[in-house]
């Protein structure tokens, strides 16, 4: 069994690999089986711990996730890293429990008229997909933990902004469905600190104890801000890729999420212990430029460096801010 | 008679642009006076109304700078600008006078190592240097605005780390050397928003109603970040400069002054009027490819184009965060 707590820890900041999973999901090219077991032990060797490694989605439609399997097997092979996979319907959840893979992330809509266009679903009907989960988690041997995360809770592509008294019930009714984790995504990159600091601080409070993800994108340059103001608000859990891998099918050239190096650094400045090395972690940038040459890389400390001497050797607690 | 309070009221966010020069300060090429005079033009007609338009260097040193006089005229001729610029020692200060610009800018380095080594001065020499500027400031007829810009004052190329309390009591002096604004300028973008937040915080308090600038780079990619934590700590006079213009020579491709549209955006986002249509704005950036295509502009909002709806057009006031 999985406790989210254990894998969580309240008051420590958890930074999160998504670039294997939201950094793939709309690329062309996409790294090979092995040199995506080589970017998760060189991450792991930098001292990530959490990996989202994938969607357990039709291999026919999704090639890149089609060795999901692998990727898990290879996090479970490094102690102490933890593996998140994606599931957006039963079956993927049947094939992840099947899986036995740590840690399940379903997904759903802030907003009704984006789950029904993404989704073809209501919110009620994701509410009742979390709560099978759940049950299906309960009756698991291994049982992993099962989390949600709201996309467009902070701005939607389609209704522009977003009651966030609606995202904070949603997420309480996640909870209710029995979630050990809730995750809010500024999906399309809208939302600006002092919105983020808002919304974050009411779902942090309201989540009682429970572990709340922040998951943001760099859009319109406002990731490492909104980041920051999370971090203020009492978030301790926070989602990057490495080089900010995936960007917006809308905004070609666009940023995507928040670039991973730059938050390693904004954590450490914040006096945050992140247990990662800055040093190794932009080196594993050369497995993505060998693997995705077509793919831009985002972030500044990868072509600024660390400033010398470094802040990050210096006196840090892991709660201040 | 210019009045620093009139230039830059209180609690109203006004935002610098400064690419005409910091921007302008390390490049290989330069755009035509009649480029620098459309730039400031199409920027004024997107609402920007405060310009460092150069530095009073020898021409021969410093090519780019050569016409700033044209460009004051340029700014002096719309109703409303402001232009600022920069010396560097008495002769710049004497050919600034005669010039009639609105306001002369003057560094001093936050560390006695950096102002040795940068102007081979003292910071006491520096502050001498000040108190003469001030003396030519009150018995000009057109009395224009001293400011002191403080470099180095969140992280120094030389000594690293930079005592928040030497800087606190440089500026104090600067004050008492008569200037009307002090800056505090993270030159090499070492700085993390919690430091941004201590150092601005204590430096508005000290300065007592009398215009504080926040002069940010994102070299490490904590620009935006840094300035959201400034005007949280009360800081509403913040420098940028278009697509991010001005690079650091130390660290090729790294990125330079904070990015001006995304500076927008991120002001607009916390609730904060700046009077600048961010569509123009960005247009903008046009003229700088066509004169300087060889350099890289940065920037998230011009690739990802604003939200929609826009949360521009929603109500706001001057001074919420």
């Amino acid at each position: 069994m999985t406790d989210a707590r254990t894998v969580y820890p309240a008051n420590r900041v958890v930074l999160r690999e998504v670039g294997l999973r939201d950094g793939l999901q709309l690329v062309g090219s996409f790294p090979s089986t092995d040199a995506k077991r080589q970017w998760v032990r060189e991450e792991f060797a930098a001292g990530v711990r959490h990996f989202e490694v994938g969607s357990f989605l039709p291999a026919s439609r999704f090639p890149q996730f089609a060795d999901v399997r692998e990727v898990i097997a290879e996090v479970d092979a490094l102690p102490g890293a933890h593996p998140i996979a994606l599931v957006l319907n039963d079956r993927g959840g049947r094939d992840a429990f099947a899986a036995g893979v740590a840690e399940i992330g379903a997904v759903i809509s802030a907003t009704e008229a984006h789950s029904l266009a993404n989704t073809r679903r209501s919110r009620e009907d994701s509410l009742a997909d979390l709560g099978r989960l759940c049950a299906m988690r309960d009756e698991a041997s291994h049982r992993p933990i099962v989390s949600a995360a709201i996309s467009m809770a902070l701005g939607c592509s389609l209704t522009g902004d977003v009651d966030p008294d609606e995202v904070v019930s949603l997420a309480e009714r996640c909870f209710e469905m029995g979630v050990d984790t809730v995750g809010i995504a500024d999906t399309v990159g809208y939302a600006g600190p002092s919105q983020v600091h808002d919304l974050t601080n009411r779902i942090v409070r309201m989540a009682d104890g429970h572990p709340i993800v922040v998951h943001l994108h760099d859009t319109r340059g406002m990731g490492i801000a909104n980041a920051s103001a999370a971090l203020d608000a009492g978030a301790r859990i926070l989602d990057g890729s490495l080089g900010g891998l995936g960007g917006c099918p809308f905004a070609p050239g666009a940023t995507g999420n928040v670039v991973f190096e730059d938050l390693v650094f904004l954590c450490e400045s914040k006096g945050f212990v992140t247990g990662i090395d800055l040093e190794k972690l932009v080196a594993v940038r050369a497995i993505l430029q060998r693997e995705m040459p077509g793919e831009q890389l985002h972030g500044a400390l990868a072509k600024a460096g660390l400033p010398k001497p470094t802040r990050m050797m210096e006196g840090k607690s892991n709660t201040a801010a």
